[in-house]
């Protein structure tokens, strides 16, 4: 087919239109009647009444006696009052209040004569102790409004009002359609082009937790026909389709085309990014959206589109959720062209807090699951720079980002190590690392940005690691050097390394491929100097400038065959089974400044350090040698 | 049984000897597997590691051709580069990348030329265009670490990461045992002294809420051995057990007897208000908790008791939940013995977070559905003045609270109404009302702690309705009146009107019980003037000094029998079906304030006023004569 344009229209635009669309066309809910007692986080449909009263009957309040107050007047500490048997009545708490009682006394301001009356030392006053008739409701008033979620006090007032059943809003059904020949259900061994399709559990998840009702429908290949049929039937069961993917303008991306020819297609590309190539359509009144297939792209769209959708549905509010001002650690260059989403890792550190720009890869989901917020950039701005203050959405509680200990420098899975074991030790603990290596780490550090950076930085004039370069970055002071582990160094190559590399200077062999980490990691600073120190070109090294961002990275490639040999710790090496030969053992170490040392999760960490735990965890993973980890081996 | 002394129990101590004595008991999760793509919410319990890498081969990012970079080396505008058909390989979004194809060139920049080979204007870079091996999610990194929430982006991360199903905290069972001779199931039509049993409704939702798995047993009479066999039953079934109630010292509250038969009680009395005769208890590694009978109580102990418990059994941090710092309307005191809570209505009015006591009986469940938040006043404190500054824990998100509408003064069933049409017309906003009376009204709108006031005070001298008063109550103006309804009032007397009450002078035959309204209600003030203008003296009418809150509540009493007349207006007495004598017709108006007369909120309901469904809807009640509802009458 041809080359179809997209158009580019603005977010606002578009949903409103969409939306405007929909509500015209009668998209909205049908009720339906459930048990009271089942009803917690429904919608009422209309406002709720009170059928009886609550209490429904003149009760005690107490445990003690029913009477008529009027036998009590005058009673006092010198002048008791006493009662005959016939006078008063014993009630225990929630017991109906006798005919001609109008008080109770409690049990302990009883005093029990032998004969059966009782002397009473005060006059107990009309209604006292006694709970009225609609003292919680009154048969007849409003219960709740129309329109409002229940939550499980509700639930008590319904059941107390005698209102047994309640109708609320009927949960929209959203149907799912995966599309696409390459695509496959979730294997732990797909094939090398296999994409697993896992964006209908994201969605589903997401829809729950909105309050739809998602159902999933069998993959879809890419066949004008099938998904034309797979389409009405969608729109048959469902208030609402989801086709995923096929929505861009692709060889074989037909969701357009077929979305027109059951429906109207209201706008066919949006003004966002990640999630451009969406599509908003109709069909009566059911609505239909072509979603990118990008994971990141379609949680976007989702949210932007599908949650909307469904505030018109049950009539309710948007949620916009909290937004708070950070201070932003990297520039976030923006085009002018769509409005941008940013994730963003998020903690409070020496008193601002701090918001650090993840992955903006649109395939990368895991970015989404590591968000603290988003920021967003407006279409028409250029972006931010680092130090600027934005407004970030916030994807976490509040309270979490204080308690979040924010690491950022080179990278070692044993970082994640810590922060499990630190969450276990404390669960109100969370820890958050940035990989950037070894000098962004110590920039981090400067600009007060980060609690802890891992750095191992070689002074090459004495062969010590880390004090030199920390006395040059820090003139005045103000941070300490923690140990941490050593770590083996060396080549990784693949299994039974087929290609015999016995040094760096094999690496310049034709036949090699490298795959290199990020420059200003300490790996890469350790490469360059052995290249030099070793009389090896790294110019002749071919995918010197291929760069990777973690040692588990460039293992991933050797393990995948796309390259041949990289630089990186042993423990990255054996967790892909891959052959290594060491070359040196570097001194991996946490710089912490003066405004971190004293903060509790930080003292907490350097426990964790210390713990048999993290001793054992890293002697299973290898390569790393323990001597004091968590002791200070220097305050500058 | 002999009368047991409780103790009291700070509850930081009660709270922490019986999670300390739980945690010893091995109180605490086995785990489970489930589906990776069926686990949003679930808690992790162990750190969750990478199957595979994802990607998990070279993938194009781009529609286009893959090809050696090296290849358009030197291509430029001016010096293209062509490729021979094959010198390259076309692939769609997420092929793999073809052995010895080291980028992508997206189809946008490829020129086609006939014979089938294609000309490039830019050099591609090498790894343009392709998602390298673990762009996403490295083989062998860390996911998510131990005892965290999965989120729905961490279902993707974790399926498209190989991991197809995760090991899981179990959900605690948490059992729960109606007991009680008078308690009976829920019912539209219960007998005098059935107390209808919907506490385990709302605990079983709190329970969901908290990720516990709850489970409501049959209800158990009064009788030890019942209740001893019932316990041990669900002591064995699940992980702990809520006795409710049972739990204070009457005649017939075994519950700590039959705990300590099958276990250990640890405390019996609690310091808290309401709530104080819980009973805390283990039975091996079971918690047991006898839970008060009050709905109020119940949900307080759940809260702080049941809650840290299901904290522990998860690993979890505690939700302490947001606070607010708000500025009390009304003084509250509190006995220096007990922790006490109180449940506020909150709304932001004229710049400030105003907090309201709501009606601090224990039986109150509808006092919870309405509470804005919760104000704790510490064990050992006597309470707080008016005015002062308190710190509210919220039980809504913060944002509706700016979106509240706060309406305090007279009662009128209307106001509901006008709530209910308010919420439908814009879902963002809300009412709150409290029943304090006309001159509640107006102080409260010179204290400046309400949006509006709806008042009815007659001018004795004139008999023209609220103008005077506002004139002597804002002496420098600042208010506007804003026309409402007309109303009836009249006496409300029983069905058929057995006792042949025709005028305010049959009130003081003896055989006639009357129930009022509280001093500083207009409809108090109108009946004072009524009985002084028709030369009845009000000592004469027997129960004159009992108050009721609410036109309703007046009503329901004469409904029940309790009382056999009572002033209010029609629509209350046509509500409960009773014989209305008319007395006099009154203005019942708004007094809005200057600070928030320009409120869009305010102007809604000035909308809602105005509009025909208000107008229907106060039809079918009765009993109003509406001219121009919503216009101002008059501004001072």
């Amino acid at each position: 087919m041809a080359f179809q344009y997209l158009t580019n229209t603005s977010l606002k635009e578009a949903r409103t239109a969409f939306l405007d669309a929909l509500k015209s066309s009668g998209f909205g809910p049908d009720t339906e009647t459930v048990p009271a007692a089942e009803s917690c986080g429904r919608i009422t449909a209309a406002a709720v009444y009170a059928a009886i009263s609550a209490p429904h009957y003149l009760a005690s309040a107490m445990d003690g006696i029913a009477l008529r107050a009027g036998l009590t007047f005058g009673a006092t500490e010198t002048t008791p009052v006493t009662l005959r048997e016939e006078d008063f009545i014993v009630v225990d708490t929630g017991d109906p209040v006798p005919d001609g009682c109008d008080a109770v006394v409690m049990t302990e301001d009883v005093i029990r004569q032998e004969d059966g009356s009782v002397r009473l030392y005060a006059s107990a006053s009309p209604w006292q102790h006694i709970r009225q008739i609609g003292e919680d409701i009154c048969a007849g008033e409003m219960i709740l409004p129309s329109h409002m979620r229940i939550s499980p006090s509700a639930i008590g007032a319904m059941l107390a009002a005698g209102v047994l059943s309640v109708e609320v809003l009927r949960r929209p059904r959203i149907g799912i359609i995966p599309t696409g020949d390459e695509i496959v259900p979730p294997s732990a061994d797909p094939k090398p082009g296999d994409i697993v399709e896992f964006n209908s559990s994201i969605f589903s998840a997401m829809i729950r937790e909105w309050d739809g009702d998602p159902v999933v429908y069998p993959i879809v290949p890419d066949d004008r026909e099938l998904l034309r049929s797979a389409l009405l039937t969608a729109i048959k069961e469902c208030d609402a389709v989801l086709l995923n993917a096929g929505s861009s303008a692709g060889r074989e991306d037909y969701s357009a085309e077929v979305i027109a020819e059951t429906g109207t297609v209201l706008c066919h590309g949006i003004a966002i990014k990640p999630g451009k190539p969406a599509i908003l359509g109709l069909s009566g009144n059911k609505a239909i959206l072509g979603v990118p297939g990008y994971p990141v792209s379609g949680i976007l769209v989702l949210t932007e589109i599908l949650r909307p959708l469904l505030d018109v549905w049950y009539g309710t509010a948007p949620d916009s959720g909290q937004t708070v001002d950070a201070v932003l650690s990297r520039p976030v260059v923006s085009g002018l062209k769509y409005q941008e989403y940013v994730r963003v890792h998020m903690g409070r550190v020496n008193g601002r807090l701090i918001a650090s720009p993840l992955s903006r890869g649109s395939g990368v989901v895991s970015s989404f699951m590591k968000a603290d917020g988003i920021l967003t950039i407006p279409q028409g701005t250029e972006g931010h720079a680092a130090g600027e203050t934005v407004r970030v959405k916030l994807l976490r509680p509040a309270e979490a980002l204080d308690n979040t200990l924010v690491a950022i420098g080179s990278h070692d899975p044993l970082l994640d190590e810590c922060a499990d074991l630190l969450h276990r030790a404390d669960p109100g603990l969370f820890m958050s690392s940035s990989h950037v290596g070894s000098m962004g780490g110590i920039m981090a550090v400067r600009r007060g940005e980060a609690h802890v950076a891992g750095i191992h930085l070689l002074n090459e004039t004495d062969g010590t690691y880390n004090t030199a370069s920390v006395r040059r970055y820090f003139p005045k002071g103000g941070v300490s050097l923690v140990e941490c582990v050593g770590r083996t160094q060396g080549l990784m190559v693949a299994h039974g390394n087929p290609l015999g590399i016995r040094s760096l200077q094999d690496l310049t062999r034709d036949s090699v491929r490298y795959v290199n980490r990020q420059k200003g990691s300490g790996t890469r600073i350790l490469t360059d100097y052995l290249c030099k120190t070793e009389g090896v070109s790294s110019r002749r090294i071919s995918g010197y400038d291929r760069e990777e961002f973690t040692h588990t990275s460039v293992a991933a490639q050797i393990a995948a065959g796309t390259a041949d040999a990289g630089m990186g710790i042993y423990s990255a090496s054996r967790l892909y089974g891959l052959d290594f030969l060491p070359l040196c053992t570097e001194q991996y170490d946490l710089l912490i400044p003066d405004y971190a040392i004293g903060l509790p999760m930080v003292q907490r960490l350097l426990e964790v350090l210390r713990s048999d735990d993290f001793r054992q965890r890293l002697k299973k993973m290898g390569g790393y040698t323990l001597k004091n980890p968590g002791a200070i081996r220097r305050h500058f």
